[in-house]
């Protein structure tokens, strides 16, 4: 197995993601990878080789710009490998615009699936991962794609995190039935007719980090609305503690003495080991972490990946959609 | 200045709804209070009277309910009162869908409105309120009824806060003028046109709680699940600091050490003095607060519906929009 690996992406690239290459190989990885950025500042390895490509996407650039500078970029040429079947997958903690726009173009999408999505994973209070999709890769979804969400992150939750019959929640306004617009009450009627989807019914908002169901499928709008408002209170609410209850003189006494309770809830939000996620419906695996990705972070990411191969998770979203629209 | 209070709905209803009627008075509120409910269990005051109505719609009922008892509930009585003008307004902390489909029956909607919102107020980090509208009052919203929001929401903020020239964001996945579905696409060029709204542009997700605009504009379906994923957020971390970081006994002692840290964060985190918000869009003041409100917030909820009457909001509202549809 082979795992092309975006050395140029993210905010700590390339030293923390050759740092991560080597901690996957150190750590037992047995996949080869393959660093792919500017030369001059990548080593090859035991295991690790390099592919020279010279431009790069910058986290804050459009995605747009990924597609006119045309396979020169860690990500294009990244993404090329997996295309020429010299990798099984990449890995890419940069521009999660310019990695879906580079999967898309030189990948495609899984036939049957109509439109691709991102996950957004979480932490929920059952200390499990939840998988909430779409996290905005698409605008203007369909009742049967988001149907199709469903179906992709259940075998992606089965496969790759080892969920026996994962459940899926509807992002709703309320739990009965009948609630939403005409988008929510058509999927939820698609969702309870589906045999290959676990579907639990409604869930709210507050209900997400709390595990309610393993997956909460929404259109890409709302998904995406609804992480960035969770990781926006998160951030406030943190920086409110820390310099309201832990910033003053007395603070940093509370602080030293409620330092184990202080780890104890820092491991409870912890989401590394769950945080990276293929997109799905694209024609390969195309891994997706975090952009303040470092070391750790990037070999969980690839041994995402090497699970996501393993388990023919492409092949197996692949025959799900053609027998549905078989 | 007369105003109706539904005295049975919350869930300390009728002790503390009675106890905010009578703290309102204690404070000099000069408005004329009509407690709304079972009259075996209000007393009358000085400048409080008792209006009876023997029924009361549960927190969690389906609000059709109330319409099906007709009338003879709390909050269809106190609407009523205020459809026949015996009230200026009137006062609810019982279930929000009962209030808003007491409000659209008995009082109807303002002329040139053509679907109601609810305001979500937030705190921010910039220690005064953000509106959040619509958080749920309409499904299947336009980009017109967005446009409406914002021009109601303009007026509330400018009228009953103070605020002036408020700010007018539109909840987006991106700041760029092309992010968004056609929803958005569209709500944008409404909003960029508009003379009467102080529009700033795209906001996300996670601008919301920093008070980077006074009020955030999107669909019924998008503010409900943001709101609800904000509010399961703050419930989640707030309990986990409790338990984890402040419960076993080296914690304990951590909290007291912390007491004033914890007292000044809880300070910005409250939320009481603005929670309350006039329903947008219906003829007539119909100010809904949380269903948890004790006293203190219920005599906040009167000042708000006090402020709404004094400033003529439904006539400035009205004004507005007869002005557009001329």
């Amino acid at each position: 197995m082979r795992i092309a690996i975006d050395a140029m992406g993210g905010d700590h690239a390339p030293d923390e993601i050759v740092r991560g290459a080597l901690l996957y190989r150190a750590s037992g990885g047995q996949a080869e990878l393959i660093l792919v950025g500017r030369a001059e500042e990548l080593t090859a390895a035991d295991g690790i080789s390099v592919v020279a490509a010279r431009e790069v996407v910058g986290m804050g650039e459009h995605p747009s710009s990924a597609l006119r500078r045309r396979g020169d970029t860690s990500i294009g040429v990244a993404t090329q490998l997996v295309k020429d079947g010299l990798a099984d997958g990449v890995v890419s903690a940069g521009n999660t615009g310019a990695t879906m726009a580079a999967a898309l173009l030189v990948l495609g999408r899984i036939r049957g699936i109509d439109r691709p999505a991102l996950c957004g994973m979480l932490p929920t209070t059952k200390r499990r991962p939840a998988c909430l999709l779409d996290a905005g890769a698409t605008m203007d979804a369909s009742a049967q794609n988001i149907l199709q969400y469903a179906r992709m992150a259940s075998r992606f939750m089965e496969r790759v995190h080892g969920v026996e019959r994962p459940s899926v929640g509807l992002l709703n306004v309320g739990e009965e039935p009948e609630k939403g617009g005409r988008l929510q009450l058509e999927a939820f009627a698609l969702l309870s007719a589906a045999s290959d989807v676990n579907f639990y019914g409604n869930v709210e908002g507050r209900d997400i980090l709390r595990g309610i169901t393993d997956i909460v499928v929404t259109d890409g709008f709302t998904g995406n609305t609804v992480a960035k408002a969770m990781e926006g209170t998160l951030d406030v609410l943190t920086e409110g503690i820390r310099r309201d209850i832990f910033g003053g003189a007395l603070g940093k006494v509370a602080g030293i003495v409620a330092l184990p309770g202080i780890r104890r809830f820092r491991a409870q939000m912890d989401y590394e080991p769950y945080v990276s996620a293929p997109l799905l419906g694209v024609a390969g695996v195309s891994v997706v972490t975090h952009g303040r990705a470092k070391a750790r972070m990037l070999k969980l990411a690839i041994d995402v990946a090497e699970r996501a191969i393993a388990s023919d998770l492409i092949g197996v979203i692949g025959a799900g959609a053609a027998q549905e629209s078989a």
